[in-house]
């Protein structure tokens, strides 16, 4: 165990830092995410400022094209000791930092698919929870795009990405399917999406219901935002658990209550652990002689 | 027949108008959409001025809410005859206004689903070649929202809305899959997409593969554009034209091409008619007497 440490999860949206004294996590700051920054590097001196700390380690976009240094995927099936054994250290302003690799795979079909982040995530999982590590457990990481993620033996076996987030945000802020923010009826679009979702070939199918609803049905806006809601991420759940019979959702708790619903919905347990805890359990590892 | 009339398909992005005389388009104008419209009748007379006639028939948005007056529903399945009964006549600077009701439908899962315009140009083609209106023809209306219609003994009889267009925009346009304008690889990936829409449970299952392939393959910005559309069009056939023979495309040649290319794919035959010479079709049906 080291002095001293930052670590940081460093996404395309925002950035978290956690400084870690004593094997403990004692405290915690936000800054910019990687997408739009003209300067990572100065971001980054910038937001560690006043800490005093000689190592920083970082996962997520930071070891992107955009990021500080491009670093390698790792190839599924990924263990966590091939991921720590491929941080890459570089100098920066006095700092030494170290840079986790994101993970790739190849399906059966040959989709590719990365991911850059959420493998920390996981991995601070099977560290928080043993019997996670020794079971074969479906993870989902909800989010702009979220990721499931088949774990076996300790090992990130492979994933998949849906959509999801960024979809709903561009449907429900910037479509013609005039779904609103005003929340009444977003419970019961939910549901009704949720039904739709288990009912059809496709979610794109219905999405034009969102707005047909409010025409035929006199639906309100925010029923049709709810609506999508429950379209989408049922569609997702359909298509990506079936047959499952638990799944571990990581994330943060309003997006976890709604894929926790769409998962009850097909019959589907799940439990629930907190995705900035296990971003900090997955950095710890890395940090860790 | 009536003397000089002025026909008008006003839509959410644009008004297209033709000046009738003697039984002939004799002339054609282009105008604003509804939408966003401040004054939509102003608009509207500003857009004929100087054409000399007593009467102006519209479909399209110029029946909704947004639009001059709204004019209810007309529902499935839907006979020309009630259609052109179906006209809301109004007075408006000296003229005399005829508007197009739109359809609505509801299918064997309660799904309600509108059109508007878009059965003037069905109605349009079913007079133009009297075989369409004898047989069972499926008619895809590709755009921002597609439609895809069932006709039987003349009528239409179903329809369901795809919102492939306005999807295709907001992905390539405005998400994270990054897809570019540059034409390099396009075609490539547009067959790519296709097959992968023949190969998977759903499009939005392999949407984020635009964005890894960049990663992973090597692919372009243009492959990513390319691979959005056949994969989404892809899936749109494939839901909607199973076990088909023959579809019916009513649109401008750059997305009938498209269309045609991926009914090609999945063992479709397809004719093409022009969408602007159906809609005069359509409309001149509800100037004759």
């Amino acid at each position: 165990m080291s002095g001293e440490t930052i670590l940081g999860d460093w996404g395309g949206s925002h950035l978290r830092l956690w400084l870690r004294a004593g094997g403990k996590v004692v405290e915690r700051r936000d800054g910019p995410g990687i997408a739009g920054l003209a300067d990572s590097e100065l971001a980054l001196v910038e937001a560690v400022e006043g800490w005093d700390a000689a190592r920083i380690v970082l996962c997520g976009m930071a070891g992107s094209r955009a990021g500080l240094r491009e670093v390698p995927y790792l190839e599924c099936p990924a263990t966590s000791e091939a991921w720590k054994a491929g941080l890459v250290e570089i100098q920066l302003a006095g700092l030494s930092v170290a840079i986790a690799p994101g993970v790739c795979c190849r399906d059966e079909k040959g989709r590719p698919d990365v991911m850059r982040g959420e493998e920390t995530q996981v991995f601070g999982a099977l560290g928080f929870d043993p019997d996670l590590a020794r079971g074969e457990p479906l993870f989902v990481l909800p989010g702009t795009h979220s990721k499931w993620a088949k774990v076996k033996d300790g090992r990130i076996a492979s994933f998949r990405t849906f959509i999801t987030g960024e979809m709903f945000a561009l449907l429900a802020g910037s479509s013609l399917l005039s779904a609103g923010k005003d929340p009444a009826g977003e419970a019961e679009g939910f549901a009704a999406g949720l039904a739709r979702a288990a009912d059809m070939a496709s979610a794109m199918s219905s999405l034009f219901e969102a707005r047909a609803a409010q025409f035929c049905d006199g639906r309100t806006a925010g029923w049709a935002r709810g609506f999508l809601s429950g379209l989408l991420i049922g569609g997702e759940v359909r298509e990506l658990a079936p047959a499952q019979r638990q799944v571990v959702i990581v994330g943060e708790p309003e997006l976890a209550t709604r894929y926790s619903a769409a998962l009850a919905y097909f019959g589907i347990e799940s439990r629930t652990l907190d995705g900035e805890l296990c971003a900090m359990a997955g950095l710890e590892l890395l940090d860790d002689d």
